[in-house]
């Protein structure tokens, strides 16, 4: 194993010099420095990151913590983040919390006791004090507590506009899937479907859900068709839930969009591959993970920073689950 | 903050003694302990684990690397690996390689540099100059290394087996869609089906593809379609590659499983949610994980080993995009 005098001798200097290179610190002529740098690289060497950041008490690794891997949406997140700080130097640990509180402390715990300089956490439980007894700094992803830094999308503003989009395409029975309670946009989302469908004097029914899990979503389905069979549109709670409701409606001999119409939300990978391909709110969640991780770089190098909340616009995304508009609306 | 100092004054005793418990070294007696554990406990107090690691040499830490965690087979493996590791009190950070043999490299550095105590890594390249200078135990997953600690799934009888149930099935101009050259899994597959095809005398047409991402697989459906619009039964690479076929299949009008039968490879979780149904090669996602979490600790502990090589078996899931058996076979 290469050693720091290893790289000393080859560099023709002394270890405190190659050591005030390294962790960037005391004075270096640029000619001396030029030539350590050169013998790191020549000799592939590593200095021990612990004992660096121990020396710096800074290192360049970034905590992310996300949800839920296993829903599509946040490996999109997390490829945005990973992309932006790479750009930077910046690399990147993950942790996934399962939705579980213990477990969402534990992994911060982990990320600071491994000494990261900034945490971007997509949590349900952005008030918990381990957020706030953290003294590096935080950036909420998809996640909005209005007192801390935090890149989201327009939750309500999707909710509102599959509303209307369904209703404009002709659903009058619709029935709005509520997504878990603790789920912040989640809940933001269904209200906005609800003021928008209250706003053009409809009626609807409600399924609440209580996880996004590929396991559970098909028994929602199944009640939501057993409760409400005469329903002729549905504003699932993700994309997720839409491909189940989806699978259902086909295998009970639903024809879709034309007795019924669906809209998912987020534009998951495969909702284009589905069939009829999912007509969804698309959340730019890759857009959205590298905002979060440039908003994170600048509160880590203490840059100015204009607006710590950052709000992406959500679309309409048109496929094959809603019915083309004027044909019906 | 609480510092060590607040525990030894809350417990009675010197900073030495509490740094003996903490770090489970030298001789300190039950009772003390006890009231120590109490202190730590009571003051939430978490020692620094850069510290701690530093003195002890030794952490609870892992690290786990997947190559694409975009694709939904690996958050699968991701969940068996944390659930088996987290009976043991193991903690595990991610790296995301995106398989690109760079970005791995940097990713074990990180790992290391962070003091893991063993590392997990589903690797297209296990051969790299970096696990071979690594001083703590590697498992490979999914990738079969033969001289290292390994678990997987076994992809030549997948192939086969996929081969197997698509001809008994009727298919008799069948394409074989050929996964990225450099990920072994794919190629064991590959191998399996066209060694099955051959054996029951038919002949058989290949379509190459290059990666597993979302962005590509619509690009191959197309190119199967345009290039062997006659065949009568895909087995395609992946989950992903056979969502594409069907959607692309039913887009142009044709029948499945009628017309043309698909088998897919991996049962993602949204295998059973698309209409109809994936028909597909199962492997035991979950279950590897676990296994390669099992193995990693008891390296990681010195423990006994008999078997350093794990295969688990692959199994046939029949839903609706194959036909049923004697029906037409």
């Amino acid at each position: 194993m290469t050693t720091i005098k290893d790289v000393a001798n080859l560099a023709g200097v002394s270890v405190a010099t190659v050591s005030r290179v390294i962790n960037e610190r005391g004075y270096v002529h640029a000619d001396t420095r030029k030539k350590v740098e050169e013998a790191v690289k020549q000799l592939n060497f590593s200095p021990n990151e612990v004992a660096r950041s121990l020396y710096k008490r800074k290192s360049k690794l970034i905590g992310l913590l996300l949800p839920d891997i296993a829903n599509p949406y946040f490996p999109q997140l997390a490829r945005g983040v990973e992309d932006r700080m790479q750009e930077q130097e910046f690399r990147l640990i993950f942790g996934n919390s399962d939705e579980d509180e213990q477990k969402e402390k534990d992994y911060i715990q982990t990320f600071i006791q491994n000494n990261v300089v900034g945490v971007i956490s997509s949590t349900n439980y952005p008030h918990s004090s381990i957020y706030e007894n953290l003294k590096i700094p935080v950036v909420f992803l998809d996640r909005t507590p209005l007192d801390s830094p935090s890149v989201f999308a327009d939750g309500r503003e999707g909710g509102r506009l599959a509303a209307r989009e369904i209703i404009k395409r002709g659903s009058r029975r619709i029935t709005v899937m509520q997504g878990p309670a603790h789920i912040k946009p989640a809940q933001d989302r269904f209200e906005g479907a609800i003021e928008s469908i209250r706003q053009a004097g409809l009626d609807y029914r409600v399924i609440q859900t209580t996880s996004f899990s590929f396991n559970d979503v098909g028994l929602w389905a199944d009640e939501l068709f057993s409760k409400y069979g005469d329903t002729d549109g549905v504003i699932a709670s993700n994309d997720i839930a839409a491909m189940a409701v989806l699978h259902e409606a086909l295998r009970i001999g639903k024809k879709v969009p034309e007795d019924m119409q669906i809209i998912g939300f987020d534009d998951i990978p495969m909702s284009s591959l589905l069939s009829p391909g999912l007509s969804t709110i698309r959340q730019p969640a890759y857009e959205m993970g590298r905002e979060a991780a440039g908003l994170l770089i600048k509160l880590v190098e203490q840059a100015p920073i204009e607006n710590k909340h950052i709000q992406l616009p959500v679309s309409f995304i048109e496929r094959g689950t809603t019915r083309k508009v004027n044909s019906d609306g």
